[in-house]
């Protein structure tokens, strides 16, 4: 894949990120695409990420995959709308401000899972992002995620 | 400090857990105690847990805080409300139905972080807690864990 993931074209010094920064060498490094009108993000769990069921993840990694995708959904989704080019200054880089999941399902460690992100809502500085994060067939869990916009003037301070 | 976690009480088989699990060499190891009615959680965070903000954590750390710190507190909690010893059979061991996080400032990495919790119901299966996440005198996110009784027949067979 030749694509640049949503996450490559976050400024260095918002790249660090244990779920999604590609500069945290430790971490998950999350990468999200478009997919049509919706956006995917595909991860292998590592074995240690185990939850309280043997075998499943933990509540953290879920979290974690949804809330890092949906902060990537609403950055690809704010540059959408505005019509400009994914990276163009100034950068558009969101916090969460709200993160709400269901756990319907055990989430398996032995696949890779995929996360889906469907904007609900763009308004002024805040996105919504509706996801889901599913083993194969099974749903193994819902999420929404409330994505606000990081002012620029902070992002240029650091 | 000599007196046990709650999550010190956890089945061997069900001790695996990436945050809370006192069997998961590579996890956070969480320990939770009552605290009067309360129960509370203190957690010196890792250097590469980052999030988007340099130096501050990431969302999955603190979502895995507030979740496995809810789940313990369910299960003290239960156990309280029966009049039973932490720990006697059968278990009494808790997943997470929902997760609700508000994120009201960054979270620091640099000092340890109490997380807190309150009991708000408990009503068969379920309980409900409430949490905070504080640094210091900064209250970082607030939360709500829906947490469920694993069945026993569930916690034998494993």
């Amino acid at each position: 894949m030749t694509e640049k993931a949503f996450q490559d074209y976050y400024p260095d010094n918002f790249s660090h990120c244990y779920g999604c920064g590609r500069l945290n060498k430790d971490g998950m490094q999350l990468k999200s695409y478009w997919d049509g009108a919706e956006t995917v993000c595909h991860f292998q769990p590592r074995a240690n990420q185990t939850g309280g069921f043997p075998g499943m993840g933990y509540g953290g990694l879920i979290a974690s995959l949804i809330d890092c995708h949906g902060t990537a959904t609403a950055s690809a989704a704010k540059y959408r709308a505005e019509g400009r080019e994914m990276g163009s200054n100034p950068p558009l880089r969101f916090v969460t401000a709200s993160l709400k999941i269901d756990f319907l399902a055990p989430t398996p460690l032995d696949q890779v899972l995929e996360v889906r992100g469907k904007i609900t809502e763009i308004k002024g500085r805040k996105v919504i992002v509706a996801a889901t994060l599913s083993a194969g067939e099974t749903l193994c869990a819902k999420g929404e995620v409330i994505a606000v916009l990081i002012p620029e003037n902070y992002m240029a301070e650091k």
